[in-house]
């Protein structure tokens, strides 16, 4: 058999462990040189692809490769681009299988979400509707969640442990001030579809430590009466309280919070952040003193304090997409299936991207208590295990040592550019 | 010599290494029983004496006390709450000896910043305008590490560790999205009056790994044009940009941006949050696309990412403060003396107390770079020690496993209800 080159792609947002994916391919691919060629990433993600901009992995060592699996973004570069359909834009198609033909591309690994789930769909029908033969993976990463058929996403865990200990902190801290100073905290996390995060938030709590956490969860229409009630009640009983919001709640006509919210003294622009509003609704109609934060980036990239499960499920893809790669698969997803939950234990399935592409899998309605401001212990049960163990990346001089490539450029075969 | 026993309090905003601080007392007084009698906690702070609320720290266990050193917040609850002077506000300072007296407390020791080192400094004057015989050790505590005398402040080094970490982690995020999606990332830390946490945030760019990051100070007047004309510049030269902003930054004359800024949709509330007000400018002026967070409390409740140089001083200084009692001296703190920036070495001297209170240390002028936007090599040097080595928590379940003290009281002696 032949061997051909490899070409791998980041899509999306990035994540804590997305490079940790990148490390278990290109480490499964150097340790089968008689299978596989080199493995070329696409600088800037698929854009990479279409602008014959490909970087040559194989340049880097052995110690940087490692380094990935301990360094959070996207070593590669990702991008937000979406490839149309293959009916109505050709063009971008035939372009990549002209950088493809020219570089012996015979394997495409894309590493994202949904949308590029369904990419990757469209790339693996490539062969069969343009006659060149390729077999696409596609390599899950998101922190929302939200992909179907595998137990979970590689990068939500580790987001998931960030927002859960961030919320325990930052509770123990209102806690200590509220006699006489703050009683309300609200962090902002994000999810624009689906609570998956913002349920993170309650494990802050745990039979062994109770904190009184309450969740704003996009599933739930906000109640501005109700919410009010929940924090006046929790705020006597307890002396403070903490509220995670999703960044995606709506009100009852399913309009976000956060669009109604913030405008610069002028009044002209929208600036985002539904933390302050809520924090400030409830000033305003019940007088607490409160802080709020917005976690944004930080909460997706704090490699710092990766769950070791999160980083080794992502590595274990990564390996995984190349393994099915030398097994002929096509059109497919390593998937995480969950075996138990305590001890928890898993493996690596195979899920069809026919089964995969566009669509999004919401959180369960029995994971949220009742009265919709917290999880149930069905949540906690499969929430728990996807934020367990520790896997802290090395440090040098106080800070984490996160590795940047060099990222050469593999030499353009085409003449000509490609507008994206 | 006759066995009495010892008042302490937590002041003021809490932080990530204040209980590693109670932690040193406590065990150090446990170790010499033939010289020092229980440990009195105040319940909230100086509340707790003036309301005769004490907490028995002699109930908790070993582990418990031991587990402090690796809790964030105040595990005795704290407060902000300044006692006026002696002359105008007697009745206060009657109440504390009245309590003092009634709990045989002969030792004062209160854990703070700047307020709280006057309120020390007051209380160990009692003595002589009184009649009653007490020590008062003031325990530096702050995370605007504004206390003169001593070279750095227990807390700071923890919250310098987690913003140059994050500052880190989501410059490499941005940097990964820069082509087709964010190219700006602002984040707002603490620091109202002086510009040390802004500071770390120039530590995430180091020699092995250059980021391009712009510092707003509080110590520099705000201009437009000249910040955006280094935004843009930025980000046409690196593809992307990082921004640092000082909740305390001003204008020309002296307005706080934060305070021209959010309004909600009723235009009548202002909500706080410097950063989506920088964020905002820069899309409205340039154009381009950008992530704000707001860390707030995250940054000083952050014990999951404590720098171990800051929890080993916190400790000590604990320690120290005992030692200093045992030793008979009274209107004190201990000081951290720098010995070596590298290796970095320190050690416990003894500051007066009426050199501490009421000064306010901001940070020298040559650490601040020429444009003003950056750290200097000097302000580096000083920097880089204090978030040396990690101290990870025990982890349960996937989280830090903190510790929640039983808190009992101590049965109350006096009779009569003291109002604050």
């Amino acid at each position: 058999m032949a061997v051909r080159n490899a070409f791998y792609a980041q899509s999306g947002g990035v994540t804590s462990v997305i490079n940790a994916s990148a490390c278990g391919l290109i480490e499964a691919a150097r340790s089968r040189p008689d299978r596989m060629g080199k493995v070329f990433a696409g600088r800037n993600g698929i854009i990479g692809a279409l602008q014959e901009d490909l970087i040559d992995t194989s340049l880097e060592s052995d110690a940087a490769i490692a380094a990935l699996r301990h360094t959070p973004s996207g070593a590669f570069g990702s991008c937000r681009y979406k490839l149309k359909d293959l009916e109505t834009h050709k063009a971008q198609y035939e372009r990549l299988i002209e950088v493809f033909r020219a570089h012996d591309i015979g394997y495409f690994f894309y590493n994202g979400g949904g949308d590029s789930a369904d990419t990757c769909l469209k790339v693996s029908q490539l062969a069969e509707k343009m006659g060149y033969p390729i077999q696409a993976i596609h390599i899950p990463k998101t922190v929302d969640n939200d992909l179907p058929i595998t137990d979970c996403c590689p990068g939500f865990g580790s987001v998931a442990k960030y927002i859960a200990t961030s919320v325990r902190e930052a509770s123990f801290d209102v806690a200590s001030m509220s006699k006489t100073s703050t009683k309300l905290f609200v962090i902002e996390v994000m999810g624009r579809h689906a609570g998956w995060i913002a349920a993170a938030g309650g494990l802050a709590s745990s039979e062994d430590c109770d904190l009184p956490i309450l969740i704003l969860f996009p599933e739930v229409p906000f109640e501005e009466e109700k919410f009010l009630a929940k924090v006046d009640e929790t705020i006597k009983r307890h002396g403070y309280c903490s509220v995670v919001v999703s960044e995606g709640v709506k009100d009852g006509a399913g309009k976000f919070l956060s669009d109604q919210g913030l405008k610069d003294a002028f009044g002209h622009a929208q600036l985002g952040g539904v933390a302050p509003v809520i924090a400030n609704l409830c000033r305003e109609k019940l007088g607490y003193k409160y802080h709020w934060a917005v976690a944004d980036y930080l909460q997706r990239a704090a490699r710092h304090i990766a769950s070791r499960t999160d980083v080794e499920q992502a590595y274990a893809v990564g390996r995984a997409a190349l393994e099915f790669a030398l097994a002929g698969k096509n059109s497919v997803m390593p998937a995480i299936i969950r075996k138990a939950d305590d001890p928890y234990t898993w493996e690596i399935g195979s899920a069809a991207l026919s089964e995969v592409a566009n669509v999004e899998k919401m959180m369960p309605a029995d994971f949220i208590s009742e009265d919709g401001f917290g999880i149930t212990e069905k949540c906690r049960r499969y929430l728990l295990p996807l934020i367990g163990g520790e896997d802290y990346p090395p440090y040098r001089n106080g800070l984490p040592d996160y590795v940047k490539l060099a990222n050469v450029a593999v030499p353009r075969k085409l003449s000509g550019d490609f507008q994206i």
